[in-house]
């Protein structure tokens, strides 16, 4: 497909940072959560080492915080996840996948309990506000859900902890991984989590005030000069790379989580009230696909996101990049793990392509 | 703005017409239900003249069919839309906002009674799937709730009726609007029904197979090539001039139906059950915002959405379009009742625009 120009409206909704990321030459956006996410400013590939090398700041408003407030607020959110939340403490952010009642992949959020009574879902793509609205509604809990006025702006790569410390001061070396301190800017107080959707280490400062957005942005771009600081986004080639999952690409409501190696973040014996557990008690062991990664060592051109063999589809691909790093074109797909049990290998338009766990372990594929 | 490219990915879903489109030469989309939405071929205005003259062929398999099918079906869909529904007849389309427990517009789509106990709705830009499962299984009602194999293609503008006659019959004719027919093409009976997203008259064909899309997309062309038939999208020229409503552009679920002008597909004083009726009846009359028109005699370039009045936001601008036809700048806009009831215009970058009510009555403007 030759390259297409996003429409642009007030649906696809701009962010408090969209004057400066457009500023700073953004030349991609994909719409996530109804909103504006930067995709690229130089290329993928470029972006890609700036990434890996030094540090970028990345717009992720589109991580929409949705705000469970309430004396039945964790009831709800234990409801939706089969991850059990008991013990989260106050700061704690908790990937946990939600599930309906057919144990089908909602979403995989960052959970946060902000406070006693005081939940934050930061959502992928998908409207779980309207999920949750709906199941409290029905199920009469006294609950207040909304989108919150909150939008996080990601400090990423090996250089982040250096400026995020420059910036919020010298508490942030000692903030712990998918752990948060309430820090000040310009005597704002803001959560600052150590996250984010690379594995290059780094921030997530969940900005809750639009005045400030410019100015934080600029600060850091001042203060990240030495550093080499660019813009950026989540970039697909590290995160292929690296194994993060995204959602609506990998997996959708239409897999389990068990599917997508998830087996970690579900505690399917814990004694919690989550409606997704009946089902995936049931399905644990006779799940039909399986998330697997695949290594092509030439660079392909496809056609079709199908995976075939013997003529019948056994499974198909989810992503698909080129590595500049390691010279091969990497993919996760989802396959039936029937044929997993046989083959050790895929073929697409002539290229065979050799299937590996994830995440991918590159000292064993080099 | 300057123009910027889509990242396209498996998570902005491709059609069974994409390829098609894309042959047609597709220069711009947008994500609408995590799917692309083709938005024009060869400019806004070309395309838009092609449309009001002659006839187009759009890709709306974005418009997803949230299927809800069961013995509680039609108390679920009950609840979510204060319309009454209870005299529906099968094969009818009913555009029903669907609103929550706080009267907020979740969606506002089109309602089909496919047959008793089995009703589609083609749904706007949420996920309301994800509503309906959770106010389902909150409410423990018998209902099967899914995301249904139907790809809306819509044939749109005056010459319409003659193409989708040549291609699908003579019963086409007399389909009355917002009713249906099932009609055969290649020997598989799909939905024919007139309606569409725009003013210029039309059908939209409920494709129900997508092997069938390819040659249902060649047949519309070849037997249309006599009728100028061109591959569109929803026009955003013609759209606003035919004040038909976008959601999440001009209103969200912040917005309720009487601010958008929604108030005769609301029924008070039904004797229903529905979420919404409570919160309505109090809101009535007492409502915030109006949507209203606006006209501004010259082209217009805003920095802001935001409409001021003597230093204070006093509304701001949803949609906004230069009108080829009429000469004028015309926008949708979400103001305060209160500025209403003692202004007739409003001023941006110092250009005067005048209020107008919706539809826009272009006899009284020009």
């Amino acid at each position: 497909m030759a390259d297409k120009i996003l429409s642009i409206s007030r649906r696809t909704r701009e962010t408090p940072f969209t004057r400066r990321v457009e500023a700073a030459g953004v030349k991609g956006y994909t719409v996530y959560n109804h909103m504006l996410l930067p995709t690229f400013f130089e290329s993928n590939e470029v972006d890609y080492w700036s990434l890996c090398n030094d540090v970028q700041v990345w717009d992720v408003s589109c991580e929409r915080q949705i705000e469970v407030k309430g004396p039945d607020s964790e009831r709800l959110i234990q409801l939706m996840t089969p991850r059990d939340i008991s013990k989260a403490v106050v700061g704690q952010g908790l990937y946990a996948p939600l599930c309906d009642e057919n144990g089908g992949i909602v979403n995989d959020p960052v959970l946060v309990k902000f406070a006693p009574g005081d939940w934050w879902i930061s959502i992928a793509d998908s409207d779980v506000r309207l999920w949750a609205r709906g199941l409290a509604h029905g199920l009469g809990l006294d609950v207040r859900i909304r989108e919150a006025d909150i939008w996080p702006l990601a400090v990423q790569g090996p250089k982040a902890e250096e400026l995020v410390t420059r910036v919020f001061g010298d508490e942030v070396p000692g903030i712990r991984f998918f752990r948060s301190k309430m820090l000040e800017f310009r005597g704002k107080e803001m959560m600052v989590m150590r996250s984010g959707y690379s594995k290059q280490g780094g921030f997530e400062i969940y900005l809750n005030d639009p005045e400030l957005a410019e100015p934080l942005w600029d600060e850091l771009f001042e203060q990240g000069q030495d550093l080499n600081v660019r813009a950026g986004g989540p970039n697909l080639i590290e995160r292929i790379e690296s194994g993060l999952l995204s959602y609506g690409n990998d997996m959708t409501l239409a897999h389990n989580p068990f599917e997508c190696g998830l087996d970690n973040f579900i505690d399917l014996d814990a004694d919690i009230e989550s409606i997704s557990l009946p089902a995936l008690r049931k399905i644990k062991g006779q799940h039909v696909h399986q998330l697997v990664g695949i290594v092509f060592d030439e660079m392909m051109q496809i056609d079709s996101y199908d995976i075939r063999h013997d003529g019948r589809v056994v499974g198909d691909i989810r992503s698909l990049v080129w590595s500049p790093r390691y010279l091969r074109h990497l993919a996760m797909a989802m396959i039936k793990r029937e044929f997993l049990s046989q083959q050790q290998s895929v073929s697409i338009d002539g290229k065979t392509g050799k299937i590996v766990d994830l995440p991918f372990d590159f000292d064993a594929i080099m």
